[in-house]
């Protein structure tokens, strides 16, 4: 069966988006891409500072609320509906409970043929990603680097500490079928 | 019955998206708000300026490709799902085609209760608009005031010629059960 | 003389930007457009968020440190000698403290020709443009409306609340000798 | 004497920008970044896509013409005027003549503390982070990664290839006195 989901996972400055953006150009079929941050934008702007919503603190651990879970549960069923009408999609996430935020995911996508990919970055090295994007609240990227991936099952890793975004892309589009 | 989605469609530079946001923060529940330029993201880069995908002639006319046809499908299906599963949902949109842009939305959103809305603008003013904003082709805006309201059925009109986002947006949410 | 600079001074969401991409558009001379925003983008990220730098309070207030001010003053000087090098420039500015702030200016660009422009917007009217762009602190609007224009003087006046961008440029651009 | 500016020189997505942040993060004291895009962003639309100001080919050549020249002349001049007048500049740059670039520079720069820095990065990859951005015309970073460099004298290079953004600022702020 042909795989309709490819999954990323990992954490923040990971680099899952810039895997996105290849494997869009590198898969000879035209693929959607959205993930986690697209959610976020289409949120009302309260909902992305209030304890109901999302809430970064300070030193930026990411805490979410039951506002935020309603949204993105039915968000989820809408993804899974896409890729059930037809449209290829890659799913860029952070799953913040680890396999919490995989079953979700796995429910919604049941029948569906999927790849499970880790995005990998030692932490120290996604921190200076992060300070050198300059938009992102510095200590994310090393507060979830390991707890995203936290129980989480994979069919494959990559991991871009030392290997490029489109070599990344290459290796899951080998995976594709 | 409640009012589950929100359908806004006008031309370039109207003023849809701003409404949007203004929606989202006059009403009392949280509503997710995306269109056709979350679609246009989501996609891949190549698509953006193909003929089989999205086409901008330099005097801003836009068409449409098969590619983008079948993405857009899956995509409306999967918009169409979060309304079911429980998202308040406002779409923002361009109905290229005046009323079979509206078809595939009403086929998709079948069942839902639905209030669809014309964002109307002056095409001098929106012309104006898109120049100040200056991250649109010039010549979409005054292209699309038109055509894209051709044998829509609406609701609700509002226009953003002479009263703001913000008194359009109450206007709309008066009429949201 | 021929006008070397024209100085935009209005409050947040009054309209500056998109009255200076319309005078880039409708001036048939190519002008350089830049501002406080320019400015804020160029410094530390460190120095957005802090006592030293610049603070947003949670009500939209803005303060501004003495780290900002050294930074500012040379920036200042710069913007002048590009001016006096031979670029036409269009400062796009918010006078935190009314006349302070154009005396800072005026000291800088003194022996250029510069048209002075008041944006207006009521308070109101403004507030509500900040809700629709979804990208500022709410707050902040209000508080500076009125503010920013306090013992500032003027060659021409422009009023967004009901004029176009485009219509406010055109007006502008009437006085450009 | 202390180090007034920084001067990173490279091709497109070498990662002069991601050094610039890092450098802001990790020096003592603050520094003001700015460079081309700061430059390009300031222009008029028009001036974006015409043979009067700059050219991107589909093949992602740039080329300049004589109205770009002119408003890049007098920005010069404005940015070595923010250091003389005690801002301590990072510049980000694309010297597209490779020496000419540089001398345009040096004679603006004259009587300054500058320390010359070239950002390089071997083409295959730094055309990999160019798809992987998806915000450029495929093409730019092969075809100035080896051009930007030719004949120009630098104090100190740093190579993004193997080495991450936050080790290269650390390398040149060992340079800076």
């Amino acid at each position: 069966m042909a795989t309709q989901v490819i999954v990323l996972n990992g954490g923040s400055s990971a680099g899952k988006s810039g895997i996105a953006r290849c494997l869009q150009a590198v898969l000879p079929d035209p693929w959607l891409a959205l993930g986690v941050d697209t959610l976020i934008e289409t949120m009302p702007v309260s909902l992305q500072a209030s304890d109901g919503g999302l809430d970064i603190a300070p030193d930026g651990g990411v805490s979410v609320g039951p506002r935020f879970r309603e949204l993105e549960a039915a968000w989820t069923e809408g993804v899974a509906a896409m890729a059930r009408a037809g449209a290829r999609v890659i799913i860029d996430e952070v799953f913040l409970g680890g396999a919490a935020g995989q079953q979700r995911w796995q429910k919604a996508l049941d029948g569906l043929d999927v790849l499970w990919v880790a995005v990998r970055c030692e932490s120290a090295v996604a921190a200076g990603r992060e300070l050198a994007r300059g938009d992102r609240v510095p200590g994310m990227a090393a507060s979830q680097a390991e707890t995203v991936h936290r129980d989480v099952t994979y069919d494959l890793e990559v991991d871009t500490t030392h290997t490029e975004s489109l070599t990344c892309a290459r290796t899951i589009a080998e995976h594709v079928v």
